[in-house]
């Protein structure tokens, strides 16, 4: 199973803020039902993501129409993404006992032990990111520091291991060449002490900077779903990167009998 | 550096076939060309491969006509992609001292000891393929083991490791799932044991069988890049493998300061 947090109903994107602020339910639910369609195949775990804005005035209020639209428009599980306890426990209250997913926690200042009692009192999958008040982590050996950190708080809240996604934290490697490296090195050493948590990473800052990323983040998913990647936050309509994550899991072996590749391919999802 | 061997000039081919029975030397000069030219990049360290077919009457003749038209058309080093000592060697000496390789020594009874007097005698290098008279290698520690007797060999023959491209063979994932991860696993045990060693491998056969068989090998090129092969055997006119070349490169921390993607990337390379 690879789990997808299908990224593109977020209002820092200039047509999702527009179509949230004009309140057309129309594109929303295009939006919302199209990328369902794309993560709705065999072997993933889908999760549609929503992010209403960053302005305090308004979140609140375009959380919940949002999550109206998208409740009405297709019937997976919802990942929340945003800093505000107020916003997430209205928002959840309102998908009314949808499975629903927290994204995210970190190590930033209070910022886990704020959420995780929402997280245990909803019963919601939660993303973990490698980040914290000194700043992101540069090594592999870092990250896995930081990712033990976080499932302690998660653990002493009372939410199951695999209930967490932690996000090893991506950086750009045209600043840094070896980041790149550390981030895959990061998901074997997690994955060998934490066999039953999951991964959800943001992997398209790998390319910040540097022209054709498509390119850079089809590669890179590849090699992090052979390093024990198995979710990721990521734009399902871009067809190229849905072809790297089927085939990478054929040629690593985690499809079996190749038939989610060869029935993806027989729907035409990677044309 | 990633060696490629540019595998375009087989006679097994269609169009090469009738090109070269038609001593059409227009079309091979142009077939050199295009890959030299895909392949004299920063980076790479490029060979042109040849085949003159299998026919025992015709392929000395084929072969030497085509390496007279492949030297002319193009600078490059040259791969001498034949089973017969007797077709290699007149190859090697009509190649006059240019750099050569010999694809390829395996296991196979007696093949290895006819051809390394050759390779040791022209200072070539040459492609070791783990495949023995017993057939083929199933688990990754297998491959390590044919690997292992073919460099046992080429020492023996005082052939230097880093003239040494081996290949670990690789098979369909559509008969067996697990192929395509024992071939990777390999890949990491081999380069561990003989670290001077290099690789050079024909992918393609890792999608056999399957539909848009691009996707998979460039997934499979990406996760066996990251494992440490430093050399395949493609189609460098193949733009979605090449991307997929020079961007793994980039995300697995192998291209310095991202120099060689961001000038493939100005030579319009990837589309």
């Amino acid at each position: 199973m690879f789990t997808i947090v299908a990224e593109r109903i977020n209002c820092t994107r200039k047509a999702i803020r527009e179509a949230t602020e004009n309140r057309d339910a129309a594109f929303i639910t295009e939006q919302a039902r199209l990328q369902a369609a794309a993560v709705s195949n065999e072997g993933l775990n889908g999760y549609i993501d929503v992010n209403a804005g960053a302005h305090p005035d308004t979140e609140l209020d375009n959380m919940l129409w949002l999550l109206d639209v998208m409740r009405k428009a297709m019937p997976l599980p919802i990942s929340l993404d945003s800093p505000s306890p107020k916003v997430l426990q209205a928002g959840l209250e309102a998908l009314d006992g949808r499975p629903a997913m927290i994204n995210s926690i970190s190590l930033e200042e209070g910022k886990a032990e704020k959420l995780l009692p929402l997280v245990k009192q909803y019963n919601t999958a939660v993303i973990g990111l490698c980040l914290g008040s000194e700043g992101m982590p540069n090594s592999a050996e870092e990250r896995l520091d930081f990712a033990g950190r976080i499932i302690t708080l998660t653990r002493a809240a009372g939410v199951p291991d695999d209930k967490v996604f932690i996000d090893p934290l991506v950086r750009c490697v045209a600043a840094e060449n070896e980041q790149g490296a550390e981030f895959l090195k990061a998901i074997g050493l997690i994955k060998d002490k934490y066999p039953t948590v999951h991964f959800c990473a943001g992997l398209s800052n790998v390319s910040y900077g540097l022209p054709q990323r498509t390119l850079l983040n089809r590669a890179f998913l590849s090699l992090s779903i052979w390093q024990g990647l198995d979710g990721a936050i990521i734009d399902p309509l871009d067809k190229g990167v849905m072809a790297a994550l089927y085939a990478t899991r054929v040629v690593a072996g985690l499809d079996e009998y190749c038939m989610e590749y060869m029935t993806a391919a027989r729907e035409g999802l990677f044309e």
